[in-house]
């Protein structure tokens, strides 16, 4: 199917210009002014076009938990998750439709689902997220979270001789149960990427790591992982490796060119140097990096060094939405207060780029999409300059940017076919969404979990935190 | 007019409860479960009742020149804001309601206008604005932008004898103005109140700061001003006092419950103690804090320190938008990096509070409005509890404050009247608001203000910026 898009804004290196875009199949095939109309004419007049923006980290089952865990830092808080009761296959299929629902009205067109697994369903687990991304029309990298370690392993010992339950999945059982997910899951050619995804350092250990590397390599897959999202974090890796948890995966051979990296806080310059000279792609997720106090990345240093930076949402229970757009405004904002010299800071136009072809980039997908060239893949954006938060007339990437934008996602196409239309999602029906996300939830507060309360006394030790108010 | 909200969710100290709220003329007449219904029956079912929030601290007219103005730290920001053509009273009027709309749209039912003046037409812009608000519907707090020194005289001067121009008024003539407007246009029982607020001790003489104190003791009328918004404002006040600029307000009188202080970002212990001990009311503007690079606010110490905060948006031009629950999200978030202790962490409960009684309670408001209260005006907030962005049923007020709400205030009432039904504005046309600000407007870029030109090298040379890319 071909269309044509009439007399839509789209940023130049400077300024605007107001041209027509054809599209032809999947791809976009010409950009210009008054180009001869080919297929269905989509009025762009008062639009702003842009590429897809890449929600290139989140977890979709969160959706179920958020707004429900209090503020807690990092380690308390996954003790609160893991303490919910899971799932059921058709729970991961409501909440993939619900992140990608919310990621295409902000913006986004391509997802990465860093996908907690149903203990015992695991494959059919990545059945209902690949079932719902490609219903929903949304390009999805499916990373399922795997590790073989325990939870209470993930904060630092702090010298004292801990007993940790052993993990419910042996590496190897693991890595096959990834080999066969790889085999059912990964297509491509249909919007579904599967991606080696271990949990992080602090889960995983070095065979896992290493099993991981082996089949990217067999299957050309991209690599996915958390690092240092906290202080804790950055401890256990001393007490782990004894150095720092990137040089660690740098020696086992998991930066690469197609690897990204979700949080990257407490990096220190040697390690940034590292990320730089194996061009991996940091993902930048700045509110849950606030929610869970895990501090503020360093991203103008990441800049400065030449690493590719994009921007995610992280999951819902940490955030807790999937808006990207506000992903994008604070993660370019935030580090204002970071360095005083406003010449370093990030423009709107930087942000959308770090967003687009940064986000392809981190997915060796550059030269497929990311941006508005003719040759690339159609995903693309068109917002209705006439609603009233991205008016008045201004600069548009810049109220896009700095402002917050409402309901201003007028059409979303992917891979060249309409997912949003007249600002709703067309390929599924978002009101029985709504409705059967009611009545799977409960209305519900002061919860208690057992966990927060085995582990807390330990972490606040190791944190040395004083328990001024007990 | 008497209406009934049956079956509304509201908070309890702990918990949620479903109740009746039966509103009679202006007030809270009644809450309780299964009420007589009186007057019109609102259908409360599924959705969550809260007090209106406080966008406590904004300048409506900047909405004209939000998403313009590249990331400049304030300073420099000021200079291009001050180069923008400003403005007819129609132009005020338009900005005036925009602002408005977007508040009430995102939870606020009171909006304090630090109202820019157009020079020559000083009581036409606050008519103009006066009479947007009191069209719309929203309480609101007008408080005419006054100054006696011109821009350049905000910046340090480094030792430096710089000259300066003269300000277009006299201190005199500006009180005097004041003095008129007050008489004109504060009418507390129509919802709008005027109240004194010179700019900042950057601006302002202490006559100035001493003639506000006069009037607000004549009138009984709030106090409110910009303090220590920047790294530099804290250098100009030790150039212009030798010590703080907090004390150096409480000397002249300026600080006490009835005055409200925006950003307060460079404050040190003796000042926060100064805050406390006066009961001045910080306005906590993180987003434009962020956008601005001023730094962050110690918001967790003045809450330690038994100091009132509440939110703001601030102008369009430094956020770039309207959405107070942005503000209060971002705000809330933001200082779970600044303290390791998760303890001290703002919950959102607390956030909720700080947004509604810590916002009445900054303008001495608090036995008239800011809680569920029988007695209390009814200022009241609905917020449909099916909304995709505020699914699943979790903790609603959880995710009302660390999601990103979209489209989900429901309903909303001023003084007891219907203000926003079925998510729309019932007072005022919002398309016709739409088109009218769309045909003055202009999408541009690439503006270069002369101003900026002019005062940059002086301001990198005083704050020890080096000129490392030129």
């Amino acid at each position: 199917m071909s269309f044509t898009i009439q007399n839509a804004l789209i940023p130049l290196a400077s300024g605007y210009a107001t041209v027509d875009v054809r599209i032809e199949a999947d791809r976009i095939a010409a950009i210009a002014p008054h180009l001869e109309p080919v297929g269905t004419v989509i009025d762009g007049q008062n639009k702003l076009l842009l590429p897809g923006f890449f929600n290139a980290h989140t977890h979709s089952s969160e959706f179920w938990q958020r707004g429900m865990i209090p503020p807690y830092p990092l380690e308390l808080w996954l003790a609160e998750l893991y303490d919910f009761t899971l799932f059921s296959p058709e729970q991961i299929y409501l909440s993939a439709l619900a992140t990608a629902a919310e990621t295409l009205l902000s913006g986004g067109t391509c997802v990465v689902d860093h996908l907690v697994l149903i203990p015992g369903q695991e494959e059919e687990t990545i059945a209902a997220a690949a079932r719902a991304y490609e219903e929903i029309g949304i390009r999805a990298f499916i990373g399922p979270l795997i590790q073989d370690a325990s939870l209470t392993e993930s904060i630092p010992s702090g010298g004292k001789l801990l007993e940790h339950q052993p993990y419910a999945r042996t590496t190897q059982e693991t890595l096959s149960l990834m080999e066969r997910a790889i085999d059912r899951f990964h297509r491509p050619e249909a919007g579904i990427h599967l991606m080696l995804a271990p949990t992080g350092m602090q889960l995983c250990s070095d065979a896992l790591f290493e099993g991981c590397v082996t089949l990217s390599d067999r299957y050309q897959l991209c690599c996915h992982t958390h690092l240092l999202e906290t202080r804790a974090q950055q401890l256990l890796a001393q007490e782990k490796y004894g150095y720092s948890a990137v040089q660690h995966l740098k020696h086992l051979g998991f930066l690469t060119p197609h690897t990204s990296l979700a949080h990257c806080v407490w990096l220190d310059d040697a390690d940034i140097e590292i990320l730089s000279e194996t061009r991996s792609t940091v993902v930048h997720n700045p509110l849950s990096n606030l929610r869970l106090g895990s501090g503020v990345a360093p991203i103008l240093k990441y800049r400065q060094a030449g690493v590719n930076v994009t921007f995610g949402c992280d999951g819902s229970a940490s955030n807790d939405g999937q808006d990207l757009l506000e992903a994008i405004k604070i993660g370019t904002l935030l580090h204002n207060v970071t360095d005083t010299d406003y010449r370093h800071w990030i423009s709107p136009r930087e942000a959308i780029e770090m967003a687009s072809l940064g986000g392809a980039t981190g997915l060796n997908l550059a030269e497929q999409t990311g941006s508005l060239t003719v040759g690339k893949k159609a995903d693309l954006v068109l917002y209705d300059l006439t609603n009233l938060s991205l008016l008045p007339r201004t600069d548009p990437i810049g109220l896009l940017v700095m402002g917050r934008p409402a309901s201003a996602v007028a059409q979303v196409w992917v891979n060249g076919q309409t997912v949003v239309a007249k600002g709703k999602v067309q390929t599924i029906d978002v009101d029985l969404l709504r409705q059967e996300i009611f009545d799977r939830s409960q209305w519900q507060t002061n919860r208690q979990s057992a966990m927060v309360q085995q582990v807390e006394a330990h972490y606040r030790s190791v944190m040395g935190l004083l328990d001024d108010e007990s």
